[in-house]
């Protein structure tokens, strides 16, 4: 492989004082297909488990591929995420439980509380030098009936891939432009003190 | 005020390699009406700003309340939040955008997405020795009309409180039974890694 050059983060200026945990983690596409130590695997999981979610609900399921069925979580992501996908170390998927355990009534912030694990998850992995990159692209109906959920009590919100970076060279010409991290909207578009 | 007790993690055990940051996280009712510098406050948002999404679309908004607007968002919470939330620094509502920028369709990540953000908000205020606490109780109906939003545009996910652990004694007795870091369900209930 050759050597992966740098990332440059000049273009994420953030305020003093916020971690660089935050404005340093980015989803490359661009992947290693190198085994990860099962320790490290499990961390990434352990951390999500203790996120916030509404009554401790926990209503979040990481589904993650083996070796041996790599080649079938592939299958169920979209063709144009499966082109650099392939080089990943591990594929997954993020599911919500779309009921509360402890009375059986909708969960409505299910997703929501699936969210905060994930974000757990992704800092977990680059604290131990690995990348994440969530995928919408996913073939949700063969998702669902691969992993055996039903619609009724369980969603399927996304996939993703997991790995340590690798060289943009496998990606292809249109992948490797967006190989950067990505800017954000000001600050006061998403902060709303205003008084009404 | 009296000394607080420093808080007893015992019941969180967790596997090696995981960042204390993820397992020393909790969720407190007892603060603080003590200002935060709005050095910090910024920052808080900022971790949030740089939160992944689908698209990039950062579908985020959090509203929180000034000196002259707390009392006001106070009130959108239901009576038993009220209780412990009037001693907050501040109070807030997280709200997600429910259509991307680029095309105006609906973005059924938006909240999943808004969770991320909330984690890093939360992560960042810990790691500025504040505490977050969210809310699913609110007046939700109020929520939509104070802040002008429209349910086919916006969802209002839930309330937050924010501020410096203050003493258990403000709490009922109900409250402060619960005042104590939440346990978990085991790893493998959310990790999954069985062949199929």
């Amino acid at each position: 492989m050759t050597e992966i050059a740098n990332v440059d983060f000049s273009n994420r200026q953030s305020l003093p004082g916020v971690d660089p945990q935050f404005t340093h983690r980015w989803s490359p596409r661009a992947m290693q297909r190198t085994a990860i130590p099962q320790d490290d695997l499990a961390a990434l999981f352990e951390a999500a488990r203790w996120s916030p979610s509404c009554f401790n609900d926990q209503p979040w399921r990481f589904y993650t591929s083996t070796d041996s069925t790599f080649d079938t979580y592939l299958n169920l992501l979209n063709a144009s995420n499966q082109t650099w996908a392939k080089n990943a170390a591990l594929l997954g998927f993020i599911v919500s439980r779309q009921h509360f355990r402890h009375n059986g009534k909708p969960n409505v912030h299910a997703d929501f509380d699936a969210g905060a694990g994930w974000m757990a998850l992704t800092l977990q992995a680059h604290r131990l030098g690995y990348h994440t990159h969530g995928m919408a692209g996913v073939n949700y109906d063969a998702v669902y009936e691969y992993l055996g959920l039903e619609r009724e009590n369980f969603r399927v919100i996304c996939g993703f891939a997991l790995g340590l970076r690798g060289d943009p060279a496998t990606l292809t010409q249109e992948q490797q432009a967006k190989e950067t991290p990505s800017g954000r909207v000001p600050l006061n578009e998403i902060w709303i003190t205003a008084d009404r």
